[in-house]
């Protein structure tokens, strides 16, 4: 019996799959590794925001995304959903203590690219000109 | 003259697109957190690797988004490529110096992952059985 490209590919998915379900850090590891969850906990990192305030600091994010990051944080226990019973009902978000643990992580990647920005626009323009010489 | 929440929407992601290009290192942050990046840079650790033995460390990734995320690595300074004049012609990645400094902050990214599993699958139960019994 002979598998295509795209059965063996299946395959393999299927048992990182299985492998993740084994091991639950790595499978935290990749969701915390997120462009939306970071700039969600650097927007948050001074207190509680309205969910119309994170869009309107987030426009990139779009409604549905930035809907299901909170949700996900919310349900890792990083991020907490506050809820005013007023017309219109309004809902504030909030970092738990784990939510400050996993910002001081995440404040060591802002850091770490705000220092070494300069290089990596160096080798950025390195990179360019070699292609455009070589092409 | 009123504007559809389409279009404000699209207005609001050109002037976000604008800062982007005046805030270089927020575009640097939101690169460098990413799930593909870190699994990567994660598999360099020890060594370099062979494209190909890559492609099998992370299942999950397609060939496309492994091969766009080497090259990300690459052009920003992160990881290096080398060629070997084989037939086949063999290419092996391997970490610069500037990758092995944000190698430094993505290894604190899964010492978190690892030391908060529990906490956050606690966190989870919860939610999971406030929803179920709301439900």
């Amino acid at each position: 019996m002979t598998f295509t490209a795209h059965q063996k590919r299946q395959a393999a998915q299927a048992q990182y799959a299985d492998g993740l379900e084994l091991c639950p850090a790595r499978q935290l590891l990749e969701a915390i590794s997120s462009k939306w969850v970071t700039l969600v906990m650097l927007e948050l990192a001074d207190g509680e925001l309205r969910h119309s305030e994170l869009r309107r600091r987030i426009p990139g994010a779009s409604q549905k995304m930035l809907t299901s990051t909170l949700r996900s944080l919310e349900r890792d226990g990083l991020v907490t959903r506050l809820l005013t019973l007023s017309v219109p009902v309004r809902t504030d978000y909030e970092l738990t203590p784990l939510g400050h643990s996993l910002l001081g992580v995440i404040h060591g990647l802002k850091e770490w690219a705000d220092e070494n920005m300069g290089q990596v626009e160096e080798a950025r323009g390195g990179y360019d000109r070699a292609r455009e010489s070589a092409g």
